[in-house]
C-alpha cells in the first residue's frame, strides 16, 4: 500500500474504533464479566500500545513514550514484550481513567501521522503499519463483541443503536462440488496474515453445501425437537460444556413468559425467525448438523465453494481444527505470536460478519475460536 | 432522638457518603477486585435503597418506587427483601450509571426530608430512620476500605487525599485489671445494635492489657525476625492462609528494593514505625501476640478495661468469637437479619477507627468480621 | 496412672483399634471419598507412627525406626515433626499395603512393651505413652467415622456389622439451672487434655436446658414443616452451605420412593423415629434450635448442667466457639500442636458418643469440629 | 474372524489383562490419583461389563445378569448404557472388592465360551465379539499406563517388572517423500475402527521425516538449554499448561541431588539416553521440534512414510487434530459412542507401544488424546 493510502486508512481505523464506543456510557469502558471479554477501555489502549511499540518506540525519531506503565497495562499476550495485567484482571484497571486513555490515543494517532507524512523507505515499517490497522480493525469487531457482551449483562437491557444488525435469509439449499484437487490459501497482493499464506492443493471429494446460513426459525426446530437434551447428537465435551453451563438456546436468548426473546444491541426483542442463527458454539453448530444429518463443511470445501453463495453477515463454524498450512513458519520477535502459538484446540470459523470492518475480509481468511464460544458474531452454514 | 435532630443527623450522613467519593474518578466507582469489597456505585445505591426499601416503602404516603429493578441492584443480603445481583457481579453492573445513581440517593433523600417535615408518631419509623442512619454511616467505613483496596489495586497508585490517616503511637505499657464480676453490653440512651444489647455480667480473672496499640515499628521487628516463616506461632487455618495466598507483610505492604513501603489514601509511602500497624487479619495479629508471649483481649477485658486507655485510631481483634449475647432475640423480618446471622466463624473488633464516622462509636459496640479480613482498617492491642 | 495399668490399657487400646477395622475388605482400607476422610490404613499407621515419633525415638535405647517414610506417610499435622503426604493425597497411598501397617503396628506394640516392662522414671514418657493411649483412642472414634463414610458411599450400602448403635429416646422436658457463678474446666487426677486445663469461674444467667437429644421424629418435623427452605432459621453461612451442597436433611438420609431411609452400620434401614438424630452440622443444629424458638446450649451450661441429664450417645453441638481457656499454654514443640492450633472456627461439642472408646470421657472434655462437619457422630440438645 | 479364531482370541486376551494385574497388591487396585487414570478393577470390570451389555444381555439366551449395580459402576461414557459413576469417583469404589470382580470376569467368560461354543450365524454378534475383544486390548494398554501411575505415585517407588520396556534407538535421519496424491484410510480384511475407514485421497507436499524416534539424550539437550523456560518455542495453551503445572521435564522425570532419574516399571532409574523419550505432552512434543527449528508430521504424512522406518515402541504425536475422515458415519446406538464423540480438541497418534496389544496395531490406526497427557506411552518423531 502506498503511504498515502496508508495514512487515509490509518486515520479511517482510528476513527472507527471511537465511533463504535460513542454510545457507551463511561462505566461501560470498565467491567469485564468473563475472560473472553475486556474492557472497551483495554481495547482503546491497547490497538494504541500496537502502534507505539511496535512502530513508534524502534522506528520514530526521538519518539517520547506516552506513560512507562501502560505497556504493562495494555500488552495482550505479547511475551516478547515484557509483562502484563493479567487478562482476568483488565475489568479491575479503573485507571487511567477513559479521557486518559482518549488522550494516549491522540498523541500516538499524531505520532503515526507525522511519521506518515514523512517518506518511508524501510518496507518493515510500511508493512507493520498495514498490519497495525489489521490488527486494530480485528480489536474493532472484538469491540463490539465485548460490549454487547456487557451490555447484554445489564438487567436493563440497555439500548447501543441500530448498526451491527443482519439481514433476513431465505430457506438454503445445498448444491454440489464435484471432487478435484483445488488449491487453497492466500495468493497475490493485498494485506493478509501469515497463517493463510502457503498456497497449497487439497484434494477434496464430491461434497454438497448450502447457499443460506441457518434461521432462527430452524434452530428453533431442533430447540424444540429436544435437541440439547438428546445426548446422541453432541460431542462429548459439547454435552458437558451445555450441561455445566445449563445451556438450552443460543447466548442472549431468554425464554420470558413462555416466548423466545434474545438481547440484541437495540434492546431486548421477539426472535426473527428469518434472521440467521447467531451466538452458537461450535459444539451447538455440530450438534444441529448431526440431528439434520449433515455436517459442517471443512475450511478448504468453504473456501472452494464460497464464491457461488453469499457471505458476509456472521463467522461461520467449519469442521476444520485450526492448524498450520504446509511451510508455515512464525516470523521472528513479538509478532511472529499473533497467530501462530494458537495453533491448538481452537476451530477456525470462516466468512466474516456484520460487525467486520470494511476491508477486512476475504475468502482465504482464517477466523479461529475455541469452540465454546458464543459471544462472537458467529452461525452455521450446512455441508454433506 | 427528636424528628428534627433526626433531619440533621440525616442530612450530614447523606451528605458525607457523597463528600467521600468526591476524589474519585467515574471509572473507580465500578470495579470490584475480590468479593469483600463493593464498588463505590453500589455503597451508594445500596444506602439509597435502604431508606426506600426499610421507610419510605411501607411508611410513606403515595411513595412512588424510583425503579424497580434497583431493589434487584442494591440488595445486600435481605433474604427478606427479594432477589438480588450476587455478591461477586457487583463490580460487573455498569447500569445505571453513577449520575443516575446520584438522582436516586437526591430523590430519596427529597422523599426522606418530606416525611422528616412532618411529625411522626410511629415510634418504629423513628427507630427505622436512625438504623438506616447509622447503617449509612457503616456504609461510609465500608467505603472508605473499599476505595482504599480499589485505588492500592491500580499499578500507578493513585493519591486520594489526605483523610483518614492514623496519628503516631508510643511504645505500650501493660497495666493489670483486677479479677472480679463485671458488666457489659449496651444500656442506656442513645443509639444501639441488637447484638450488643443484654447486658450481663462475666466473670474476669486478672489480666494485663496494653495502653497503645502495637507499632508499624514493633511489627517489622517480627517480619524480620522470621514470622511469617515460623510455623510455631500460627493457627493451623492461619498457615494455610498466609501460605495460600502468599503473604509475607500486611496488605498494602510492598518491599520495594529493599525498603517496605505501603500504598496509603495518600500514595504509596516508606513505613513509619511510629504509626500503628494496619491492615492485619486476625491471624497476624494472634501470631504477633504468640511472637510476644502474649494473646489478644477477649471483646470484655477490651469493654471493661477500655476507659483508661485510648482508642477509635483502628479497630481492635479480640481474641472472642462473635456469638450472641445472653437473651439476644433477632427483630422479625428482614431488618432481624441485620446482625444474628453472622453469628458463626467471625471475630469481634472492638474500638472504631480513623475511618469510624462522628459519633459512630462507644465502648460497648462490637464489630465482626472473618479472621482473613485485611483490607479493614485493623490494629492489634496486647494482653496477657 | 501406673506403669502395669499403663502397659495394660496400651494393649487393650491396640487390640481395639484392629477389632474395628475387622469386618473391613482390604479395599476398604484405600479410599479417602473428601479430605475430611482419612483411609482406614492412615489410622492404622499414623496412631503407631505417633508412638514411634514420640516416644520411641528419643526415648526408647538403641531403637531402631521401622521405615524411613513412615513418618512421611503417617504424620498428620504435626509441623514440627517434618514434611508429610498432602492430606486429600491420602487416598492415593496403596503402598505400604496393609498387611504391612499391620506388622509395623506389631513391631511398634512390641517395642512398647519392650519400654514399659522396664520401670520408667521419667515422668514425662509416662505422660506421653497416656497421651498416645488417648491419641488412638481419639482416632478410633475417627476410624468409625471414617468407615462409615466410606462404606455409605458405596452404592450397594454394604453392612458392616451391629456395633456403635444408638439406643431410644424419650420426648426432652427443659428443666432450669439458677443463675450464678460456676467453675468449670478439669481439676483432679486422671488423664485430661490441655484445651479443658485451667479451672475457672464463669457467670451464668439462668436457663433451662433439656434431659434427652432432639430425636429423629422430632426432627422430621422439621423437614417436613419445611425448615430446610425457609431461610429464617439459618445462619448465613449455614445457607450457603445447604443450598451449595444440595443438603435436605442429615447425612447417610435418603428419601427412597417417598420414604426417608438411612445408611447405618448395619445397613440401609427405615428410619426410626425414637432414635436421637444423627449426623448433622452444626448449621443444622442451629436452624432446628431456632425452628423450635429455643437455642443450643454453651459449653459451660452444658458442663454445669450435665450431671442431671443423660449423655454420652452422641455429640453434641453447643453454641460456643473452640476458644483457650484462660492460663491456657501450649506445650512446647508437636505435642503442643495437638489442641492450641485450632483455636478458630469451629464449634465445641460436649458429651462422647458410642463410637467413643471405654474411659475416654468425661463432663469437661471439649471436642470441636467446624461447624458443617456432617460426618461425625452429632447430636442435638436444646436450651432456652 | 472364524467363531474358533474368535474363541481362542477371546481367551488369550481374556487372560491377558489378568497377567497385567499380577504384580499388583490388591490395595493397588483402588486408588485413581488423577480423573484420567482409572483404578485398575475399574478396567477388570469395565472390559467385562462390555461384554455383558452388548453381548450376552442381548445375544445370550436366558442369560442372567451377575449383578444389576455392576453396569452403574463399570460403564465408562456409553450415555445409551444408562446412567454411571462420575468418573472422578471410580477411586472411591472400594466395592466389590477384587475377588468378586475376578468372579465376575470368570461368569462372563464363561458365559462367552458358550455363547462362542455355539455356531453363530448373526455377523453382527461376530463383530461384536470382535470389537469386545479389540476393547479389551486397548484397556491392557490403558491399564498399564493407569498401573504405571498408581505406582509412580507412592513415594517408595515400588517395583512392578521388566516387563513393557523400550529398546535403544540410534539417532535420526531425515529422509524425503516426494509430492503426490496418496490414499490412505483403512482398506481390506481384519479389524478396524470406525474411524480409520473411508479410505480417501490426501495430496501431500513433499516432505522429510526421521527413521528414529527422539531419544532421552537428545531431548537433555533441550531441557539443558532452556527449552521449558523460553516462551518461543511454546504454543500458548502449552505454555499456561507447563507453568500453571510446573513441568520441566517429561512426567516420571525427578531431578534428585543434580542427577535426572525417572519411575519407570522396574523402579527409579538414572535416565538412559539411547532410549527413546517417553511420557511426553503433545506441547512438549511441539515445542521440542520448534527448537529443533523442524516440525511434527501430519498424521497422513505419518501414515504414508510409516513403511520405510520402525515404529511400534512409543504411540507417535502427531500435528494432525482428531477428525473425521470423509463419510464417517457413526453407528446407531452406544456403540457408536466408541469414537466419534471424542473429535475436537484431541490430537491423532500413530504407531503403537511396547504397552499395546500383540496384533492391535497396523499402520492406519488413529490413536487420540488431549494434548495435554503425559501418562501415555508417547514419543516424539520429527519432520519437515
Amino acid at each position: 500500500m502506498k503511504t498515502a493510502d496508508l495514512l487515509h486508512q490509518f486515520q479511517l481505523t482510528r476513527t472507527h474504533t471511537e465511533q463504535i464506543c460513542e454510545p457507551l456510557e463511561i462505566e461501560d469502558y470498565i467491567p469485564q464479566p468473563i475472560a473472553d471479554v475486556s474492557p472497551p477501555k483495554w481495547h482503546l489502549g491497547h490497538t494504541t500500545w500496537f502502534f507505539e511499540q511496535f512502530i513508534l518506540v524502534p522506528f520514530a525519531k526521538n519518539y517520547q513514550i506516552y506513560h512507562e506503565d501502560f505497556a504493562f497495562l495494555f500488552n495482550s499476550y505479547y511475551n516478547h514484550a515484557g509483562k502484563r495485567v493479567l487478562r482476568p484482571n483488565r475489568g479491575l484497571m479503573s485507571r487511567p481513567p477513559v479521557r486518559e486513555v482518549m488522550k494516549y490515543r491522540a498523541y500516538i494517532s499524531e505520532a503515526m501521522v507525522d511519521l506518515l507524512n514523512n517518506p518511508i523507505e524501510n518496507p518493515e515499517i510500511l508493512e507493520r503499519i498495514e498490519l497495525g490497522i489489521n490488527h486494530e480493525q480485528q480489536h474493532q469487531e472484538l469491540l463490539i463483541y465485548d460490549l454487547k457482551y456487557i451490555l447484554g449483562y445489564q438487567p436493563t437491557f440497555p439500548v447501543y443503536g441500530s448498526a451491527f444488525q443482519t439481514n433476513e435469509t431465505s430457506r438454503g439449499k445445498l448444491f454440489k462440488v464435484p471432487e478435484g484437487l483445488y488449491e487453497v490459501g492466500f495468493e497475490g497482493s493485498g494485506f493478509s496474515y501469515d497463517n493463510e499464506h502457503g498456497r497449497h492443493k487439497v484434494f477434496l471429494e464430491e461434497f454438497e453445501i448450502s447457499d443460506q446460513l441457518v434461521s432462527n426459525g430452524e434452530y428453533l426446530e431442533f430447540i424444540e425437537a429436544g435437541g440439547y437434551e438428546n445426548f446422541d447428537y453432541w460431542l462429548d465435551e459439547g454435552l458437558s460444556f451445555i450441561r455445566n453451563e445449563g445451556i438450552k438456546a443460543p447466548l442472549y436468548w431468554h425464554l420470558i413468559e413462555g416466548e423466545w426473546q434474545h438481547y440484541t444491541l437495540s434492546g431486548l426483542q421477539k426472535i426473527n425467525p428469518e434472521l440467521p442463527v447467531q451466538h452458537v458454539s461450535y459444539y451447538e453448530a455440530q450438534a444441529y448438523a448431526a440431528w439434520k444429518g449433515l455436517r459442517l463443511p471443512s475450511e478448504f470445501e468453504w473456501e472452494i465453494a464460497s464464491e457461488k453463495f453469499d457471505w458476509g453477515q456472521l463467522w461461520e463454524w467449519t469442521g476444520s481444527a485450526y492448524l498450520p498450512y504446509p511451510r508455515f513458519k512464525k516470523a521472528p520477535g513479538a509478532l511472529g505470536e499473533y497467530n501462530g502459538k494458537f495453533m491448538v484446540n481452537q476451530q477456525v470459523l470462516r466468512g466474516a460478519s456484520v460487525a467486520t470492518a470494511t476491508g477486512h475480509s476475504r475468502p482465504t481468511y482464517r477466523n479461529f475460536f475455541h469452540p465454546a464460544a458464543r459471544w462472537i458474531f458467529s452461525g452455521i452454514r450446512l455441508a454433506k
